[in-house]
Order: structure tokens, then C-alpha cells, then sequence
């Protein structure tokens, strides 16, 4: 017999040789059903493995991502089975489960997205066979037969022999094998639902030098219904991506001599110019002060930073006059200078800096994407160098500031995680307790919904991270706002106290919408393109009845435009249906009819983008309501 | 006889070996005595030099840079002299006149500031003697010989030297020489008045490695008036210097760590950011489309433009995978890029682009200074694509953008510069004639004090650049237009006409005020950091009389606050009279002092910087004044 301790302290007998299936099943039908694999004492294992000593245990269920990955990978295995069988020349190289699937690398395997069907048919097929899976493990030559028609396989197990060691494979029934360090389903009939996304191009081990192989793309889940409701949610973040969207609206643009650099076309400007405003407002009324600082600073700074030492391989750097430069990746240490430019006094604090300051960071070419991923970017950034005693009411401060933006304006769902002390870590330990538990007791005070990341805290101080939930449901992580206890000390950085003696400020970092380019990207996919008045490039568009009516939706254009607000008039001779439709589909939240009717009473027909409508508004009044809309910024015009 | 050509084409006959000095006194006693050097057929040479042969002459008076040059590097020569007498063991290496002045770089000579009225007492002498300069031509062992005890002069002397040629020398009277290449004035006596200015240190050739020498500045006149002047001039400069009154009143700041690139201060970021505002206010009421653009791009992008070819040397380069990137120099070619993204139709047309994008250039450190010679800044640059048949009214309403900025706004006074088709060109020459004349045509109908750099145009257009006079009479060239013939060439740029067809469009570089950093740098000296009340970092400080008083001075402080001003209070226990002066030298355009009685009466009493006064003004009242007056960009507050 042997002990084996479940999560929850619970320790249950088992004969030696039990595997991680038959306790589940001794648990529950239910944990039965779901579990995928096992974790016996911190090692994750097949469900099917016999286990012969005392262990804690930890069933696997799909719902956290170390049973996604097993699930995925297994499903990769059932996808190359079924590639066996209907290309019986293809080899098959690495088929990882990733963020989202998995995939298959194959040589030899020439197919098009139009071959799919054929594949998931046959994968199908497997899967109601429900074959077992099993393990086996294999010597070096044991491989090198068994894969002789594969020398991707013989080339990596090669690597990864070590001499007289063992070789895992797994098997699918008795006609599939593959190299492989699992683990895996106890069997085919496990992969309920799945889908076969693209096919796509990539090099043998990601080299250019290498030949091309034949990726392709999968997603696979336990249910149908979890399958739909991915694919559903997929075709939505589709229509709604943000890449899409932004060349359709004309929002911004990338090219190949700038690579993870946007450029920014004018309505895309103008939304970036309005979320900067918008900050500096709210930055007049919170006593932020905005400086503006260099890009190119001389690597002494980065020694004294920490970056040249931990972040080098991801900065720009040039040769000037024989001294090493690098681009700034965050705006930190020019902070740091500005404060350290003067003697500080105690009443000077807090003082809260604020950059909009352009950034580089070096992201390699190949992951560079839309406005998410990105080499050049700006962000809202701050620096509040406060006394001790001052950061509760900062941290309640921005808790204020997270709430006025992403609450009130943005009409956001939101959470916080609040991340501890890592294993590596500078300061005491009793500093990070204190700090750790008034940020805990602040969120808790806050009644903000927040969980806690043990141990992921920076190196240098605890941090609590905005996690938004957009229109479809997804999870952003947004604002952030961290202590740091290491950049006072690295800069030497001080103020006068009124006791007449020197101390040491304290630095809370902190970002409200973090990279502006990166959040310009989530609102494009959380309102589909269809922005809050306040940031709409075009807050209206008039649209004449007949060219006849051109002059007085000229006269309504200038008194709104005289007013502050982003006109503009279809002066095309198409009916206003179309007119309308094509306002639609650049989705301009105002559409203003004018026709007889309207320029006899100075009034227009309002219609709304979501397809309310009223009449015969006065355009004065009209004009008068739309720039307190804006001006309040509101998500919906009133009409 | 010879046959001489005077500048205004007359020609008249003198015996031959007539010097410049009689040529002078032939035509007139003020020439005589203005003249300080001749050009012969093109030569600068010495007045006292004999002519023998027939030529175009043209008289050199101390007003052309030229004279200036040849007066100054003569006032050098007197300098040395009077050093020689002082001090026999000094070494006199080289003396150049300079922009402003001239310096002389001696060896072994060790004095201070305090040593320079002595030098400038044996400098008046030597000039009231008014010994003869003359020149002698001299092989180098003659050099050698004379200059035995001077290794510097000697060393020169080999450098220049041509087998078998001689070395040119000037002696002023029979006690000084020195090597030169010459023209100098007839007489000591010319150098009627002259100021030396400072002590520095200098390397020989300006190489660390070699030996430090001791550099003296100075500067010359023919008058005592005009050195007067100059001095006034001078100290009103240095009580304005942007980089003094930057630090004095907070604005920038500079760090080693960053050469030629300023930090904006809280203070300084303001006047930024309402330059901005201010911009993008005129921006929008006249159709220009601001847009972001990337800093680093491909060398690719650069080599189309032609920088790659022409200014690399200026441009900081990086290698990202492989790939040569720099950092943009000028906004240019990323508004080609966005202009060719589309497809362009003449309806577009013109089509306004403007960028504040960050630039870099690579300045020597050497010559960095404050805002005006730096390596990273931002401009109002902006591109108009637009028909040729469109270029007059583009122009036209450029003329009425810098009228309204710099004539309205700032209450500039300001000529232009019309530069024509230099010797390298692109594109044809009726087109630049018609171009040109064009511009002129514009000015003279504009009204605009102009003249005609001729041949002074970019090869890639004729340009205008506006020169503005500032409050002490400098002259500062700052807003700029050119046509540019070549950019929609080199990118291939073009439009859909009305007839159907492709046609290239017109390309109009412009800026308003240039560079921001610079324009600052430009407003902070014009206005002796006096700046117009929208500008103003503080617009008004509250002065509450007593500690008493200080909760009423919140209150108006927060209702000025709420209408968008920037408002401080100063609450220390001090005076009035006290608090007046601080905020005097903190330049604040408005002080607003309460007591008892403002308080009982809910009023301010009111002065300006320049001692208005107004007493028993409506809180209430004040504000919204005030609150227009920012918002109608006056420059003096109304009270």
C-alpha cells in the first residue's frame, strides 16, 4: 500500500502500482471524466503511470493551462497520426503545444488550407477508434531503427541522448510512435473537439538556412461547445482585430522600413493627441508635472540603471564621438536626473513626474505585430518620489485615477493583481511585508476585486497590475503601479526632512494606460472602431439631400467646426440611404440629415450610429450639446 | 597708366603701382577713411599694396564680414604685439578672427582675467603710435631664423611651405612680426577701439593630446560708439541667455549623459506643451492632418531620400538584426511614405501632413549649446502635397500663418529671404523661374519686406525663410517655406488628376517656428523670460498678507485652477513687499494680493510684472478675464 496526500491535506491508501486515473476515479466520476494528467510530487505524468511509493498528488483538468498544454499536445500527436495515414511520405518534426493550439512542423508534406477537412476527417476517424496511448522509452539505436525514414527525429534524439540513457516515445494504438517527452491522454477518445486553423511556412529549427517546412496551425478543446465558443469568440476578435481595423478606418500604417514602428495617419493621430489631452487634464487637476526628456542616453546612465547589465539585448544602441549610446526603453532613469538635479525638500513631496517620452525597445522582427508588439511606442508614464508616510494616500490616489479613467470614462470591467516578493529581491524583508500588506489592505479598503501573485513581484518592489476585461471578454493588463525600493539608492537620491536630515524618497512607478500605442490597439477591438464621441476622428458627418444643400450643411459644418468639433460633409451626388450606409461603415458616431425642411428651420435630422434618430434639432442647440458631450467625455452622444 | 573698373562699372585710369588706400582718397575722404582693405579682381589684398596692371577693384569697409574679418585679425596682431612687450617669453601660436572678435592662442603666457586692462593699456599704446604694417615675403629658413625661440610658428611655417615659395609675413613697425596670410590695415592706428574679453584654455590644434595653451578673446571697432554699443548689446544678450535664465527659472536642464539634448522641466514642458496646443489650434482651423511618425528607419528609406548619399555623417546610426537603421534627421521622407500609402486623387488635394516627431542630428559635441545647437528636437515641420496650380494660394495662406503667429501672437517684427536657383540644380530652369518669380510676385503683393539671396536655394527648390528682429535688435532666421521639385520625384509620388491621368504633385516643405527647442531658446531671450501670459508656467501668484489670509487664497486659487489657469500661492511668513520681489524674479506676469479686506469683499488686488496695479478686483471677474486673455493668446494680461 501506499500514502498518497491529496491537495487539500486529505491522505488515502492505494495499492502500490495505482495510477493517477484510478484515483481519480476514487475521487469522483466527475474528476474521472476531466483529469488529463497527474502531478506526483511537483512532476506532471501520464494519467496511465503506475505509481509505487508515498506522493502528493494533484490531478490536471483542462482548466488550468498545464492541462491545456497536455491536452494540445496530444492533440498534435492525433493530427500527425492522421497525416501518417493519408501522406504516408510526410515526416513529421516538432509539434508543441503553444498560447493558443498547437501546431506540426512536416517535411515532405504538400498541402494547402483546402486539405484540412481531409485531415480533421481522418483525425475524426482516430478518434473514435479511441486507441490507447502508452509509453515506451527507447535506446539511442532503438530510435535510429524506428525512425530510420525520419532524420529530423534520429537528428534530435541524437541531441538529447545521453549515453546509455533513455529516450521516451509514445505511442497511439500500435501503428503511431512519436519522440516524445509527454505527457500525454490516456487515449485518442480523450480529443472530443478540434479544428485545423491554416497552414503556414517554417524553417527547421526557425533558421532561414535550414529547409522550409509545412506548419500547421490547430485548436482543440474537450467539449464542442468550449470548441464553438472559442471559434465564435475568435471570428469576433477577427472582425474586430485591431490590424484589420486600423488600415480599413485609416488609423495607422506599417512598413518595411520601420518595422514594429507605427505610423500614426491622421485619425489615428487625433485619437492619440485626444487620449494625451485627456491625460493632461486629469494630470493638471492631480498636481502631475509633465517634463520632457531625451531619447539618447550614454551607457554610464544604463550602469548606473541596471539596464546595460540586464536589459542590453533589448536596446538600441549607436557610436557617438567614441561613446556608447542606447535609445531609452522607459523613462526611469531621465526621472531619476530631473529629481536629483536639486536639493529636495520634504515640502516638495510628493512630486509626481510625468513623460510621454518615445521608447524603443528591440523585439525581434518576427514577433513584431500591429500596435501590440511593437519596437517604438510612448507611454504614460510616471514617477512619484513621496516620503514613506505619503504612499497610502499616492497608492488611494491612484486607485482614484484607475477608477476616473477606466470606470467613469471608459465604462471598463476591471481587476487587480497585487504581486509579491520574488526569490530575488533587494531590500528587507520586513520593508516588503509592511509595503505588500498596506497594498493589500488599501485594494481590500478599495473594495477593488484583486487576486495575488505570490512571488512575481519586480525584483525590486511589490506591484499591482489593472487587468480589464473587454467587449468579447478578454483579458488586458493595463495599468500598473509599482513601488520601488532600488532606484533611490541606485541614484542616490534624496530630500531634506524637517528634521533637517537626509533621506530617502520612495518611488512609485506607475502607468495608467501603459503604452498608448498598445492601448490605442485595445480600444480599437473593445468598440470595433466605433469610438467614444470624445476620441471619434470624425465626431460628425452632414449629409446633404441634394447638392442643393450643400451651402447649408457648409454653415451647419462651420458652426460646429467653430465650436472645436470634427466635421465633415458627403458632398457626393449619392441618396442618403447610401450616404448613411457609408457613414456606417466608417462608423462616425453622428450622421446630420439636411435637406428643405432643415435649412428652412435651421435644424438638422440626427442619427446615431447605434440607429437612434430625432428631427428637427435646432443646429445651435444641437452644436451646444455636442461639445459638452465631448467636452464631458461621454461613451454615447445624448440625443 | 592702368585702367581701373570700380563695383558700379566706371573706369578710371591711375599710374600704374597706385595702392587701394589712393584709389580710395581718388573717389572720396570718407572712402579713404572707411576702406580697410581692397579686392582685386576677386582678391582680398592689403590697401598699401601697389596695382600694376588693369582690374575690377571693389573697396572693403569695416561693413562686410569681409572688412570685419581683416580689422579684427589686424586688432589680433596689435594684441600680440602689446603681448610681445609684456611678456617677451610668451608664444604666440595662431590669432584667427572669429564670428564675434577674434582670439589669440599664446604659449608660456600665464595670466588671468585681471591681466587684461594692463594688455589693452599697451595695445592703446602701440595704437597711438600707429606704426606701419607692412608685409615681407619670406623663405622658410628665413623662418626659421626669425622665429628661432617659437617651434609653433616654425612648425606652421613647414606645413605651408612650397619648395622654393615664400611665406607671407606682417610687421607693425619694426618690432612685430608675425606669419600671415594677410590682407591687414595701412596702420595701427585703425584699430581706434577694442575690448579683450576672456581667459580661456585651448589645446595646440585643438587636440587634448598636445599642450594647453592660454586663449584670449577680444573684439574691435573703428569707433568707440560702435564697441559701446556692442557692449550693451552684449551684457542685455548674456542677462537674457536662454541657458542662464533656463536655470534660473527652472525650464531645461542639461546631463553629460546626454550631450546637445535638453530636459524640460515641469516649467519648461508647459511653454512646450502651449506651443503645441497653440499649433494644433491653428492646425485644425486650417486643415492641416497631424500625424505620428516612426525615429529609426532602414537605411533603404534613407538612400531613396538621398540623406544616405549626402548626410550620413549627420544621422546616429544602429544594426538591428543584420539591418542598418538611423534615427530620423527630418520628417520628410515618412510623410512621402504616407502620401504614396493611397491612392491619391486630386480631390485630396492639397493634402496638409505636419509632424512634431522627435529629431536627431549628430552635432559635434564641441559645438553643442543650450537649445540652439543641439542633437535632438522637435519641429512644426509640415509637407503640402498639393497641384501646381494650387502652389499660390498655399503660399498666400502661409503668409497669413506667420503673420498671424508671428505678428499677432508674439508681435515679431520680420522681413523674408527669397533664395533662388543656386549653380546645382534639379528639375528645369523655366520651371524655377516661374517658381520664383512667382514667390516674388507674392511677397511684393503680400506686402512683405523682403530681398534676394540669389542662388542661395536648396538644389531642390527656392525657398523663403523668415527673419525675425528681437528686442535687442538680433536678427534670428526662423519660419521657413520651400518649394521642393525633387521629393515627389525620388519617392514617385503622384495623384489621379481630374482628366484621369497621373501627374506628380507639388511638394511644399514648411515650418512655422522651426524647431521648438530652439524657438524657446529664441522667446526666452526676446522676452528676457518675461513671457506672454499664455505662455507663462505661473500665470498668477496668490500673495496672502498674513498665515490668516491663506485659506481664502486656496479658494481663489482653486476657482482660477477650475477655469484652467495656473495658479500658485506663496504661503510662506514673509512681507508682501518680500513676496512682490520673489515672484518679481520668478517673473510671474500676475501677483495677487489678499488680506482683510479682499477677503470681506471677495476680491483680488491686482499687479503686473511690469507694476500695474488695480485694487478691489472681483475674484469672480478676475477670472474670466483672465481666462480670455489666455485663451485669446494676449501678451499682456488686461486689468
Amino acid at each position: 500500500m501506499i500514502e498518497v496526500t491529496l491537495p487539500d491535506g486529505t491522505r488515502k491508501k492505494y495499492e502500490a502500482g495505482v495510477t493517477g486515473l484510478e484515483i481519480a476515479k476514487s475521487i469522483g466520476p466527475r474528476l474521472a471524466k476531466d483529469a488529463i494528467a497527474i502531478k506526483v510530487d511537483g512532476e506532471l505524468i501520464d494519467l496511465f503511470k503506475p505509481l509505487h511509493a508515498n506522493c502528493k498528488v494533484e490531478l490536471v483538468t483542462f482548466s488550468s493551462s498545464e492541462g491545456k498544454d497536455v491536452f494540445r499536445h496530444s492533440t498534435a500527436h492525433v493530427f500527425a497520426y492522421a497525416v501518417q495515414e493519408l501522406y504516408p511520405n510526410a515526416k513529421n518534426t516538432i509539434g508543441p503545444s503553444v498560447e493558443e493550439g498547437f501546431y506540426y512542423d512536416f517535411d515532405d508534406l504538400d498541402i494547402t488550407g483546402a486539405d484540412l477537412p481531409k485531415i480533421e476527417e481522418k483525425m475524426k476517424e482516430i478518434v473514435k477508434r479511441d486507441e490507447r496511448c502508452s509509453r515506451i522509452d527507447l535506446t539511442l539505436d532503438e530510435v535510429k531503427r524506428l525512425f530510420r525514414h525520419n532524420h529530423y527525429k534520429v537528428e534530435m534524439a541524437s541531441e538529447f541522448s545521453v549515453a546509455g540513457g533513455k529516450l521516451s516515445a509514445y505511442k497511439i494504438g500500435e501503428k503511431f510512435i512519436d519522440l516524445c517527452r509527454g505527457p500525454h491522454v490516456p487515449s485518442a477518445g480523450y480529443i472530443k473537439a478540434f479544428k485545423l486553423f491554416k497552414v503556414a511556412k517554417a524553417y527547421w529549427r526557425g533558421d532561414p538556412k535550414n529547409k522550409q517546412l509545412t506548419r500547421i496551425y490547430g485548436i482543440s478543446f474537450p467539449t464542442e461547445k468550449e470548441l464553438n465558443d472559442y471559434l465564435f469568440q475568435r471570428q469576433e476578435a477577427e472582425k474586430r482585430d485591431h490590424r484589420k481595423l486600423g488600415q480599413e478606418l485609416d488609423l495607422f500604417m506599417t512598413h518595411e522600413v520601420s518595422p514594429g514602428c507605427a505610423f500614426f495617419l491622421p485619425d489615428g493621430t487625433i485619437i492619440y493627441n485626444e487620449l494625451l489631452s485627456f491625460l493632461r487634464a486629469e494630470y493638471f487637476a492631480r498636481s502631475y508635472h509633465e517634463v520632457i526628456t531625451p531619447v539618447l542616453f550614454d551607457k554610464q546612465l544604463w550602469e548606473t540603471s541596471g539596464h546595460w547589465q540586464h536589459y542590453k539585448e533589448n536596446m538600441f544602441l549607436t557610436t557617438v564621438e567614441g561613446r556608447e549610446f542606447s535609445l531609452k526603453p522607459m523613462n526611469c532613469p531621465s526621472h531619476a536626473l530631473i529629481y536629483k538635479s536639486q536639493t529636495r525638500s520634504y515640502r516638495e513631496l510628493p512630486l509626481r513626474l510625468a513623460d510621454f517620452g518615445v521608447l524603443h525597445r528591440n523585439e525581434l522582427s518576427g514577433v513584431i505585430s500591429g500596435l501590440t508588439r511593437v519596437r517604438k511606442f510612448q507611454q504614460d508614464d510616471s514617477h512619484i518620489y513621496c516620503m514613506a508616510e505619503q504612499v497610502e494616500a499616492e497608492i488611494v490616489a491612484l486607485f482614484a485615477f484607475i477608477k476616473r479613467v477606466y470606470a467613469e470614462v471608459f465604462n471598463f470591467e476591471y481587476r487587480m493583481e497585487l504581486s509579491t516578493r520574488p526569490e530575488k529581491f533587494l531590500g528587507e524583508v520586513a520593508m516588503w511585508d509592511k509595503a505588500e500588506s498596506l497594498l493589500q489592505s488599501l485594494l481590500e479598503k478599495n473594495k477593488i476585486p484583486y487576486k495575488i501573485n505570490p512571488g512575481d513581484g519586480a525584483f525590486y518592489g511589490p506591484k499591482i497590475d489593472l487587468h480589464v476585461k473587454d467587449a468579447i471578454g478578454r483579458s488586458w493588463q493595463l495599468a500598473t503601479i509599482q513601488l520601488d525600493f532600488n532606484q533611490a539608492e541606485r541614484f542616490d537620491l534624496s530630500y531634506e526632512g524637517a528634521d533637517g536630515r537626509k533621506h530617502r524618497p520612495v518611488v512609485i512607478h506607475r502607468a495608467i494606460l501603459g503604452s498608448l500605442d498598445r492601448f490605442i490597439g485595445v480600444l480599437i477591438e473593445h468598440f470595433a472602431g466605433k469610438f467614444p464621441l470624445w476620441l471619434s476622428p470624425v465626431q460628425a458627418i452632414l449629409l446633404p439631400v441634394a447638392d442643393r444643400h450643400i451651402p447649408y450643411a457648409e454653415k451647419v459644418a462651420s458652426l460646429l467646426r467653430s465650436a472645436g468639433l470634427r466635421v465633415t460633409i458627403d458632398t457626393r451626388t449619392e441618396s442618403v440611404p447610401k450616404k448613411v450606409r457609408d457613414a456606417q461603415i466608417r462608423k462616425y458616431p453622428l450622421m446630420l440629415t439636411v435637406g428643405d425642411k432643415e435649412e428652412a428651420a435651421e435644424t438638422v435630422a440626427v442619427r446615431t450610429l447605434d440607429g437612434k434618430v430625432k428631427f428637427d434639432v435646432p443646429a445651435a442647440a444641437f452644436t451646444a450639446q455636442l461639445r459638452e458631450d465631448v467636452q464631458r467625455r461621454v461613451l454615447q452622444p445624448t440625443i
